[in-house]
């Protein structure tokens, strides 16, 4: 808590003469280019420098920073390894779901689920569904694959020599596999395949990267690999990324491929439950899935089939310390609801969910307690069995927002349905 | 701060005697399900209900949750407003990239922009291509087209019927404006169109929400036009979202009809300043993103056509208290580099990006004050001209994200291939 | 009849000798490069140039075409206005279904469908298709929205240039409306929207094209406007076509903004008929529209929610002198199937449907015949009306069609089930 | 040619009186529905099945059909394997574009290719562009991936039960195998993956089909090992085709995994040649596929980035005998400019072209002729050759076209610059 106790010290008294007057010779270096905003760690412990830095922001804004000031985790990790220029920090709020009971391979049990979010409604709405899918025994959770990927992007010089270099990046997966095994002992790579397009290679690398998200394991064998590529065909490299990865776009490879952990949730609710808990009843929430998530999602060219799927990711993925722009690829996602004999099977199919317990912002302190809320922080045992488990958490808190939110204009269109019958037998 | 101290001593020291024992009986009613973890603000204050309901989670999962509980926000807001069952926060590391230099029609001189994140590297990243932005003269910003939007789906009885509806609705826009107007002073509907799938009947409704991200106001006002069309048409209401609005899912029709703010950010690069800041040269940069943005997204079925823009849009999202989900949709950017005489043209067009200064989270504290920083926190003047200045700085902000990666992989390849030419002269 | 007949002589007896020998020094001439295979019918009549062309090609290649050699359509025109280098015709055989009865705003009554195929089992799945709505009272058909499109692409200096280019050609609509009205008196602007993208400004003009397809009257019209448009805003003109169009390739902006005709057609089949002609229940043809034509489709990104309309539509359009590429816009369909209190209600949407009755094919003798076999052969009264009544058929067409199959599919799926009862049973 | 013979005596004479008077009674039969229209080849030959039809719906619709009367192909065959309810035929002109200098794997040469259309100045353009392209050494074109593919979809009890049976089927590819080669003795299933979505699950099986488009023979592969799934594993099949086969629809899981064959085709032109035969220079060619065929489509969400393959595709698989409706999925081809130190190097990739030589419509007589006219008609030598020469074929035509096409947009881009600058300098 001392990064906390020193800027509210700053922040609320000031500090004394001395230190003021070389603060301000420094934001008049500052000012002049002469010292650069980023060289402040170099000349000083990150506590003050992120102080000093957000002072002089301060200063050239006139705004008064005191909350961003106020913070508790761990400055020397945070303005090293999460994030340049730091100022301070942003605080989201955090609510709990649950209790969620879930039956996966790995998430076996009743979770809390921490979201945060400056949007009200949503822990409510992902709360009721929770409370709906604990009454009806629980969540099936399944991972349906698992793998992360980076694709380089090669020049060849005709399409004759692109499938010389496809091809040979094919014939030659095992030996790029051992070079790849020289830059990690953690991760694995699992899968290679190739793509042309004109005189452009793209080699989609697979990897198996155990708890971590992995882009950065990945990046780096994948430049190794990349690099021997091009010596042995002459490819030449345009980019370690050619997007057909894809990172953080919503792509259809990554749904037909998958990237990161595929994850699938499903409970099945009696008519009993969806009349009593849901207000509505089996018929209508079919309606409501099948005009809204997918006929209106196919009539607009929406590539996610659902109702509000990146909610749920989003929070999550803010509270334990995710890459937030991971929500982009995590949140596509297809809700499904089938008519049974009993009610209904409610479904969500989230084909590239990239997810991690170690590395990033997983050992940021608040994010960190979020993981160990649900029993996941740090890495597993076995190895990948964390962020296994974290998927399968993240896919049944989806289905909790997806039931809820469609239960939910299922009931009320029931209610309307109901008062138009009303006012129908009236006239 | 009350909140902070109150929640620091809480966790801090634990309480004197009979507040422990009170407390303890509360965990054993919500244990038991008594009472409903949502329902202790009804019998305390926010700040209390906050601790205790933190308190049971540690208890119930084991854990201890000091960081989470230490938070400076007003936690009467929070914890109604924003959040439900609200245990603390996350604290997000806060950086800033610039000064950028951005010539908008709102936004205009230079700006200081935080970005919260976790991921090492970004702001760096963003900081880099702000400097060669600025050292341009500047990034161009224009707002093309400003609307948020719902879609309710209805049922019809028959494809004529449908068509009834949407002809209906159609020739109603003036009466149904009047009837949205009634429902708020701030947003105004300025658009109407019908989009017929078999039976299903979508009307996308269109409103400027002025300084407000205005979901809410959209929403509420949509319900009272749909029950209209409902009434007179016979139509049957099944959802006030019908998935073509389409929010939070990535889609063709926010793309092609806009959706938030459009904004479209540009900056014209000399050969020389490609070359002294950005280490590379035009014919490089233009390669790397005809084969990784476009043939490579293309290739891929990506629906984004650019290097990071999620990176960026997210990060500033999580700072200025917009609705983090919203990245999905306002990350869907198309990167453009145009060979120009003097040089590259670099262009990001992000056509659908749903910010606001007012409402959600831009009023949490720490949020507001990275408002402040950029001079829009709150509502502007002209009405909804804050929003807009922030639109345009976010736009400029992808840009100076999209100059700095483009340009560091035209730079590594450049290395590569020269690199490559030396092993060439030497055999 | 003279065309056939003429070829027939001269493919079977050969003509006599100083032609033969005239002939032989053609083809040394066409041999040499001296002659160009297309300047033939500069120097004889269409009919001999195509006999002589085929005849070459025949040397060259080594092979007989006889039957290509053998056709009855106006060779004069053909060779002139619909295939250059022609050398004679294939010939698609036509099947009919029907009798459809069609109850549309333009088609009704009930109809003989020609379609042009040569894929077994397609004209009897038609078949069958067209008696079950028949049976079931005629299928309901509406045009939900009639345009032809052309969006020339223009280059601006820099986006705020690109702004104002967009913004220019949205203030002078009606003035380009007018500068399109010199160029036709068929057709007639009605409708322009703009999009950028960063530098690059996209104009999308829509015309009505009464009874034509209008491709060329389109883009006659488009060339002088975008001319204008480059004039007055010092745009530079890339290309009359931009992609935004779009012609001939699947697009979401065909499927949101509807290109040619948008055409819904649909059908109600109670239980009882269900049952009897398609020997299957509502329950089973609902699941197999679900998980084949939504689920299937939106998982394997597809552009299309149907199961084979396809291939109606390349069948009609071949027969009745279409463009046979149009088919590519033309079949992006998506069928949905409703549970109704009496059965199921079918239906489909395609949103881009370009047809014309008069231009292009349609006069080719044969399609003309098919086209009179619809009663829609050359313009309408009042124009645009046969055009229209051509495309309500194909929607029709396509309802049937997809009855058929889905019916098909769900009766299978149910003598599965019944004779996996029965195994059951035995165990 | 009996089967023209005996319809032109059928529609020139009309036949004597008793035969009269047999036809009428058939009328009267048929339309008082006691004898179907599709059970006249049951009662007469094929020859007469189609004159009395086509004379029957001559006089349902009041219409005279001489021209669809007219026909040579072998009717016996047309109206039972190619057409159901065969009326007659359309002629569909074609006409030839070449030389085309080929150097493929398959197809080494020079071609003439075949082109069936109603559209004029396709084959002008096809032809003009396989002029450059012969002029600059021929086209390179290579297959990238040969594969026929279809995908049934299962029923899940429970998205637990959907990863067994996915688990199940991928673990026992061989043995399916094994029970597709029970089936066929020409094609071999090669390829298995699995899908699943909610409680869907898609197995896509794919086959190398030799000569053959192979539909057909993998549909019939696909329905025992579905019936062997189905009783394995306790899914329930509900359709041999799920959508994500996926046939006769534009889908990105195609042009990622291939279909049919995959085929990339490219040129380099020097400055010269795109000089004196395209009469414009690199810079704009490259230009103009940028704004257009790159940023234009992806600013359409079309899935085709390319000018016009469709046309040459539609083309060439009408007058081939390839099934048209194919044309769709066939021409989602994306066309590449690169620029490099002597000039450009253009390419297409086609990464679905179904295509075969052997059954379906490669059997008429007419579409026999134009295989023959390349060299492919009938099964190849190796099994396997002649298809894959076809696809390489079409693959150069595609390329032909686009370079024709995009070469008269650059060199109209390029006169009207020159004319602007004329203007200028008169100012």
């Amino acid at each position: 808590m001392t990064g906390d106790d020193g800027h509210r010290n700053a922040a609320g008294t000031g500090g004394d003469g001395p230190d003021r007057e070389k603060e301000a010779q420094i934001h008049t270096k500052l000012r002049a280019g002469s010292l650069k905003l980023y060289e402040l760690e170099k000349q000083m412990a990150p506590v003050d420098a992120v102080r000093v830095r957000r002072r002089f922001i301060e200063h050239e804004t006139g705004t008064m920073l005191e909350n961003i000031g106020i913070f508790s985790i761990d400055v020397d990790r945070a303005a090293t390894r999460n994030c340049e220029n730091m100022i301070g920090a942003v605080q989201v709020p955090v609510g709990v779901a649950g209790p969620l009971a879930i039956n996966g391979e790995y998430a076996k049990g009743t979770f809390w689920l921490p979201l945060a979010t400056t949007e009200g409604a949503l822990v409510a709405s992902v709360n009721r569904g929770a409370g709906a899918i604990t009454k009806a025994g629980g969540a099936e959770v399944r991972i349906l694959h698992d793998g992360m990927t980076r694709a380089p992007v090669f020049a060849a010089k005709s399409v004759g020599h692109a499938k010389e270099i496809a091809d040979w990046a094919e014939a030659h997966e095992e030996d790029l596999a051992a070079i790849a095994a020289t830059t990690t002992s953690h991760g694995k790579m699992t899968g290679l395949v190739t793509f042309v397009a004109g005189t452009s290679v793209f080699v989609r690398l697979e990897f198996d990267t155990k708890d971590a998200m992995g882009m950065n394991m990945v990046t780096i064998a994948s430049a190794k690999i990349a690099d021997e590529i091009a010596q042995a065909t002459g490819a030449r490299l345009i980019a370690l990324s050619g997007n057909m990865c894809t990172d953080k776009k919503p792509a259809a490879i990554n749904g037909i491929m998958g990237r990161g952990r595929s994850v699938v949730a499903g409970i099945a609710l009696s008519h009993e439950l969806v009349e009593k808990v849901l207000k509505t009843d089996a018929a209508t929430m079919i309606e409501v899935n099948y005009r809204k998530n997918l006929v209106g999602s196919a009539r607009a060219g929406a590539m996610g089939f659902n109702a509000h799927a990146a909610n749920i990711v989003a929070a999550m993925f803010i509270a334990c310390g995710q890459d937030a722009a991971h929500a982009i690829d995590g949140s596509t996602c297809m809700t499904t609801i089938d008519a049974t004999e009993s009610g209904v099977y409610v479904a969500v199919t989230l084909p590239s969910l990239p997810v991690g317990t170690v590395g990033g912002g997983t050992g940021v302190d608040t994010q960190n307690e979020c993981l160990k809320i649900l029993g996941v922080a740090g890495g597993g045992s076995p190895a990948g069995s964390n962020a296994k488990k974290l998927a399968e958490i993240i896919g049944a808190g989806v289905l909790a927002g997806e039931l809820s939110l469609i239960g939910a204009l299922a009931a009320q269109h029931l209610a309307r349905a109901h008062q138009e019958l009303g006012r129908g037998q009236k006239r």
